[in-house]
């Protein structure tokens, strides 16, 4: 059994962590910690676990997990470097689904998370969790930085794409839908119902923290410079992300070029499904770890089209998470995910 | 007073039309048709018009409407070019919201709507009914191609930046969202509430029979071969459309280029609103007849993303249809749309 | 034209009441006054008024309402009683859509709102704005306490079968369902979308401050003491109220008792609508100042079903605010609400 | 290993039901069947299961299924008994999600379901699978009726009540809403999404087929005649329901005596949470097997108010389904629903 504690255990990602955790056969939940919400039982704060996880949200602080062999981080961005060098210290495994190890060049994370980054020290033992890319080095992480949402959406489509050359690296369009449980729970007028129910509204335009790590992702591992423009969109639904991409074509491709680019990478990934008939829908992959990736081509103008959708509180953080956790301690990737 | 009469009386087109009819000061409503539900008061199949509008719907045929200035038709593509003949024939005039008479290439026709187009001796009277680009051919017009809601969406924002040659015209991504109603009001399973709640979904990926329509008039508008992909996406709303259009820039802009191309084509324009700063959102444009355009400059790509929404039931249709009545019978553009 | 003035413009109440106002044919908009808005342009706040209210939003102050025939406050409850005084002594007439002046009795403020009243001396001076039943008094009120949203739609259905006796005055179970909007503009967890989409929960149960309006309101207009449970559940929708209301019949009657006592109270009400068929939607009165009425008869049980569905923010709110104003200035009631 | 078909794999219940068998640690899948599906993939009709499960759909006969335990019959109302006859003959134990074995008295079914019952020699063996009161005849059963989702919501709050004489058996109001996915999975205008959103509408006010459920359940179990009005409404949210019961007490009760009851009933029942001071919510019961109970008592007019929540297809329908699968194998109450 795999003993883990949980910072940040009643915000949203913190909730669908525990949700799968619950059930996962080979994790023994040992901690669970919070800021606000400290002292409470977690059921009075997400009565959903009336019954079925009876717990004390505590003020987090490195003595009380000594026992854990893992320790999740759900907080918001930027809090996170605050507590893992000493967690490291300490010899603790640690997955982070926050923001704050993601991008190597502190410049990077300095210009679009607009702080100063205070744990640069560990930053080259982070390992981007991206298991269809990584599971090796993420074997043996002790620091695995969680994949964000959008960029899960986005990178898993088209870095096969690039890496094997299929389409040009500038002149991308990536255009993102997400559900609003992605800005995470909190008061604000701009997320209440009647703000954001029957609209649509893009944000961030050009500056959301999730470009740098799209553009240094696909740079590594596909060895070339990329340049897209990336508009994310918030969505009355609570979960779920779609992100349709807009690429120029190198040369004329068939469906079974395509297909044979994603089967050549994804054709042990349990949870990537490809396919050149069926066009995604964000229901079919809502409380999994499934990326759904469809695409059509526009032969007349040698454009290629890329749709993809995930849970993004799943496949886009919690079940992301526990995927590497699965890797990290050499059990099945799937196991607790079905 | 201009007397009209609305074929397709019944349908979500249909009843946005009578809710701005019956308030305009200067229509006197003279027949309802309908085809399943003639025989029926419209309040019986439309409660909202109770106490508002005490009509029945009756079957349609041409000698009913000799008291008619004006025939809207709110018909599912197809019909339309089964009537308008005579109707042009009896000295009627006609705005068609549907999408018959709005490609003058029939050959585009058939092979978007997948149908053989039966009226096509009488397409070149049809006028794109477009009022911020064709109002004078509008004025004189007997017949008035409403456009469709997308093309709408696309082509306000889109039209001043290819003809005054700011960006490229090929390579352009259209990625539209759009609610349900565009879709009609008919019992289909695709369209329940349970398939269309929490999630997104593109459809008729390249193939969607907008596309010759955006195609054909923005290179007319612009007198330039237009290359684009265009991906609808169908989202849980009720109403609006939310258009993201990504462009390459043919060189360095400011803000202040982009502004001034709109200002140029829209100054007088009084439903098409822009802006620099405010970014588009489809519940300041719900039940009006605006378009809010927005853009942002990626100036590090040499990219354009422009922004633009409207509802698709009153300016992608009913509210347009008015306009267009407005321009033809030579009152106020803006009566009984405010 | 009547020359009136919002304090408390950029709410939800506010801003609904501006759309109707810009419209009204006989009425000027003099000034308009914010809190934490001040200082800023309308249309900066609530974007929908670019291009059609041009106007600052200000700090209030009782000078610069000096040329304003009406003052309409759409403020907190409990923000009211601080400047409405001063506007009576000032000679202003005033229609107020908070709870601070429709109870008379001020141990029930006090009880239910939780704070002290503090303008107890005017309270004699206010006449409750419900249309159908106050008409005379509101024509000649200088202080109009507009009905809440919830007692409007129990109250109008259920003040003629108590006054006429036709059901029990105890035992009456009333089961409201509320839209988001009627929360008012503000940032709460519990009302971010993610809380609310896709749930549905009572809350305020057997305390909610309308408790006892519609109590003393129903028992002022039936001479009779009325004794009723009424639980408030909040839904995913924005707008719109529904009220199931049971009772116990007094004895057998038919569906066209029913109608006549409705006919008898409501037959020249302009936006009462009720029927023996037609089950009410929120839907079909959505954005209008409609009530619509309907029941059913359990002869079974002696019992009797009553539906109402109202606009929260129209009929529940600004709307009969307008209407209100129309009648105080004895114009058509319904002028500018259609 | 309990080998287990289903008939009518297709529809919301049958795939919820599939969602939770393919999990199931002691179920194995023999035969899925449907009507206009037959002959496609499982993951054809519900993407969903695309690498979760692999399967046809085929045409059901009877010879198909010997090699299976149980048979669940998830068919719309009216289909299961022109099929179960011959599986009770044939040795094999049904558990049927409709409506056609609910009730003895075939007056009722033939009133409420409007068709005659065509197997009513078998009705005597059917048990009604409320775990929380029949587990013992559910143990044995081959027959189980698998009960109502307003039912279930209505009974388990209720029935305790009833029994102990808390509350006076006549005078009840139960008003409940629903989600739209308890219609179904069919075409229909009426459930499309842009007639059921942003709206509510009561519909089949004191004729809903469920009805006679709750009254012959809720008097055989507290052996006293039960006389209430039942009003759904339609939400536009995809699950949950949600119902508030309105009930006189028959004496002065404090919280304490509530909660006792509940105890006293369901103290051992896994899926049963009640409580004094949390108000239900669906989004806590969402996608699970649980009920929550909550109540207020209204002292001063001597009311309960008793507000219950459960997943329409769990609890509901597949949830409770599967609980009955348990209890009928001896396996645990609560595996493969946790």
């Amino acid at each position: 059994m795999i003993s883990v504690s949980v910072v940040g255990a009643s915000g949203y990602s913190g909730i669908e962590l525990l949700k799968i955790l619950v059930r996962h056969p080979s994790v023994r939940i040992d901690k669970l910690f919070a800021n606000s919400s400290a002292g409470k039982h977690l059921a009075d704060v997400a009565p959903l676990f009336h019954k079925t996880l009876d717990i004390m949200l505590e003020p987090y602080s490195i003595d009380k997990i000594i026992k854990s062999d893992l320790i999740f981080i759900a907080l918001p961005s930027g809090e996170a470097m605050n507590i893992v060098p000493a967690m490291l210290s300490g010899g603790k495994r640690v997955i982070d689904l926050g923001g704050d190890f993601r991008l190597q060049d502190t410049s990077l994370y300095e210009r679009y998370y607009k702080r100063t980054h205070t744990a640069s020290a560990i930053l080259k033992q982070s390992v981007y969790g991206l298991p269809e890319w990584n599971s090796p080095q993420i074997k043996s992480a002790f620091l695995v930085a969680n994949p964000g949402c959008y960029p899960t959406s986005a990178i898993l489509p088209l870095a096969p794409l690039l890496k094997d050359g299929l389409i040009e690296s500038n002149g991308i369009a990536v255009s993102s839908l997400s559900g609003v449980s992605g800005a995470g729970r909190s008061a604000s007028a701009d997320m209440s119902f009647a703000e954001v129910n029957e609209s649509v509204r893009a944000y961030k335009v050009g500056t959301h923290q999730h470009i740098p790590e799209i553009k240094t992702t696909l740079e590594s591992l596909s060895d070339t410079p990329v340049m897209f423009s990336f508009v994310p969109h918030l969505l009355p639904i609570t979960r779920g992300i779609y992100t349709s991409t807009y690429a120029t074509l190198k040369k004329p491709v068939t469906e079974q070029t395509i297909l044979a680019v994603y089967e050549k990478y994804y054709e042990s990934a349990p949870f990537v499904r490809y396919s050149a008939t069926v066009i995604p829908e964000i229901k079919n992959v809502a409380f999994t770890n499934f990326i759904d990736i469809g695409f059509r081509i526009n032969q007349e103008y040698g454009q290629l089209i890329v749709l993809s959708t995930i849970d993004n509180l799943i496949k886009g953080a919690a079940g992301q998470a526990v995927q590497n956790m699965n890797i990290m301690f050499g059990i099945n990737e799937t196991e607790g995910l079905q």
